[in-house]
């Protein structure tokens, strides 16, 4: 065994990783990368065809999002955000403000997916107690619902497989069916469905609103839980819920915003939505630098201000908050998103995409396939395959790792129309594996 | 009002700021750093005396810091963690390992300092709820403890201010005394005491240590409760009732770690101590860029070595877990603290700190006087003096963020001898301005 390989079994303990398995089949080691590829050590390469864990979206080494980096290293790389402030801070949560749906008009920093989750629970909760709702305590999400892995997170997820062993520490929080249209909560057919899944959360809405807080939501795309790309009109009807009752909505974008769906926030295929919060991270830097930002209201700022005394303040922080090297990062992202057409490329190419999706339809071992932008799912019939799977995978040189029986693609949006045809035709082989 | 200003009002939310104060007493805008001096737009400077939250180490635009991240981003940026590996994060966890207590072998990556200390949490809960022994589900914390502010983290925290309105998200740990000797918990007299503080510990852990998975300790200063620092004895004598009692043991090194109080990690004070988690962030990356790891022993991840279908896997995972550029950024910090001697430099300009710090105990109001390594505070005799105080430094060029009483310093470790002697001086007059 490769001596840097016995030495990472040796020190490292791996995210989502079952160590023994690991022990059977050791991590790929990654010496370089360029646009969609990973180089390995010993020169065989890997299409990046998730995206790193759904992070990158201009593809690896970039020169210009690499300039940014490097210039802001030379004059500061990091203050305290607490008193002081600083250029790429001010001109990020602009420039954010001015893409995101409208009413966002405050940017509050952190570091991670799971950060910006947590924040915007406890700003969520604390506004009602700030104004008087002290009843309002508690919050509503979806089964098969995925915020993150710090217990905050968690207590809104609905992944029993992640979140079952941890239940004595997470806070209770009501759970509804999701729009999960394969698995049908309701077995309506998709094509003749009104969404009655969402009586459920109506109804709990009906009876409870004075005791929530907020609906907390990922449009359109249930991604750890599964890739469940649901109906747009759910979205907004939930949306339309929130502000009948009075609740607040949280729109957990850290997966889908920055063009994975191919708009650049997924809320936006709904027009006019309004959420009190938006969750962003992962793309936020184009999969370079860990950030997380936690978008919010004029409403929600104006319930924390007050003279100090009053106790209304937001105390929370973290050391690393609005790091100006990822704000620079994140900054020079949003430049190449205007500069090369992104999303336009993107639509270009989503139909190729949708058709190679479509031929995996066919397959015995597949029971759904679906897809929204540069995100596609496939579900098999059962989990047995996917391991096997995800080794085929890596001998056709891409990265097809399953989440339980669902095998998926979640593409950078600096792909190639030639690469997409490869990245289809390979994934295609890998999952015919079996047949 | 300066136009940047301006913006940062309009679009940003400071952490821990109430934001009324915040428009009245604007924030700073600092463009650049170097060494240990942020200089302001206008080109004024300030000493950066708490090291930006307690992160910085080396002092700004090092170049040997740089010149690694630039290095690194030429080749690897960012990949996925779980399948993948990378050279950076392989020598990074090596280093520490070989850095840290022994036993500590198994490295877990994060993102900040909450996230590192949510890992151990869970990890402790799992590992016992893995090995069978699942009525131990609770957390011993000290008043005063601060851990982070995700809702498990704030769990095992202290602060009243910071975590009481957002009790009915926490789940419930125990309490205990903290030995802060100023305001001993026994009324006991330090010069003479016996570390009375720790019976509530040791009765506590007779009576419940069967539930009970883990004490979390902030080792010999809790930083974000008021810059306690507290007798080695009292850290020596909870490791070893943990050991007693079987619960683990975690310490939170966020703050400690690296240098800051003399040793490496400040439970390194005490001779052959062995926790079962170590927490760490802040100073690992220099104050660069944002990382997070906890260390545990084999012992634990024995715990969750297991066939993938005994459901014994830590699900836990961020995406930029071990991202290279942070990685790269430690490795470089590490390698100046051999290079360059750093902690043999800061003994050499400790007692100089420490005769400075002794300066201001015969101030009227001064209540008390504690330091340890680069770590000084001074608690005011009440707190209504925190805020003019603060202002008045940033006159003298020094930052002096008080924590509610306290005023403190939390020195960069590369700190030259006449810059320490600028700083206690201008602290003096910052500090005197009311006598």
């Amino acid at each position: 065994m490769d001596n840097w390989i016995k030495k990472d079994l040796k020190f490292i303990w791996h995210p989502y990783t079952q160590m023994k398995d690991c022990r059977e089949s050791p991590p790929v080691l990654i010496d370089r990368a360029e646009g969609i590829k990973l180089y390995d050590t010993r020169g065989n390469f890997y299409y990046d065809s998730i995206s790193s864990w759904w992070c990158n979206v201009h593809g690896h080494n970039h020169p210009k999002i690499k300039k940014a980096i490097n210039k802001q290293l030379n004059s500061l790389e990091h203050i305290l955000f607490a008193g002081f402030t600083h250029k790429p801070a001010i001109l990020l949560a602009e420039k954010i403000v001015s893409l995101a749906p409208k009413k966002l008009t405050k940017v509050f920093f952190s570091d991670n997916g799971s950060t910006s989750v947590e924040v915007a629970l406890k700003m969520s909760f604390q506004y009602w107690q700030n104004t008087g709702r002290v009843k309002k305590t508690k919050f509503i999400a979806l089964d098969y619902a995925y915020h993150g892995d710090t217990i905050g997170a968690m207590s809104v997820s609905g992944v029993d497989l992640f979140n079952k062993i941890f239940q004595p520490l997470l806070f209770s929080s009501f759970k509804v069916p999701s729009p999960y249209c394969y698995r049908c909560p309701k077995n309506k057919d998709q094509a003749t469905c009104d969404i009655e899944c969402i009586s459920s959360l109506e109804k709990l809405l009906k009876e409870k609103a004075d005791s929530i807080c907020a609906i907390i939501l990922e449009p359109l795309v249930l991604a750890a839980g599964g890739m469940i790309i649901y109906p747009k009109e759910y979205l907004s009807r939930a949306a339309k819920l929130a502000k009948k009752f009075n609740v607040h909505l949280i729109l957990d974008e850290v997966a889908t915003g920055f063009g994975r769906t191919g708009k650049m926030f997924a809320c936006q295929y709904i027009d006019g939505i309004e959420p009190d919060f938006l969750c962003l991270s992962k793309g936020i830097t184009a999969g370079y630098l860990p950030m997380g930002l936690t978008l919010t209201t004029d409403k929600i700022y104006k319930g924390f201000y007050a003279d100090d005394e009053k106790r209304k303040t937001f105390y929370h922080g973290h050391t690393y908050t609005a790091n100006p090297v990822s704000c620079s990062a994140a900054l020079a992202s949003l430049e190449i998103f205007e500069k090369e057409d992104t999303l336009d490329k993107v639509k270009k190419l989503v139909p190729l995409f949708y058709a190679g999706m479509e031929r995996f339809r066919g397959l015995s071992i597949v029971g759904d396939v679906r897809y929204l932008g540069f995100i596609g799912a496939i579900e098999l019939v059962n989990d047995r395959h996917g391991r096997e799977i995800y080794k085929n995978g890596l001998k056709n040189n891409i990265i097809l790792r399953p989440l339980g029986s669902i095998v998926y693609f979640f593409l950078p949006l600096c792909i190639k129309r030639n690469e997409l045809e490869d990245i289809l035709e390979r994934g295609y082989s890998a999952i015919c594996v079996k047949l």
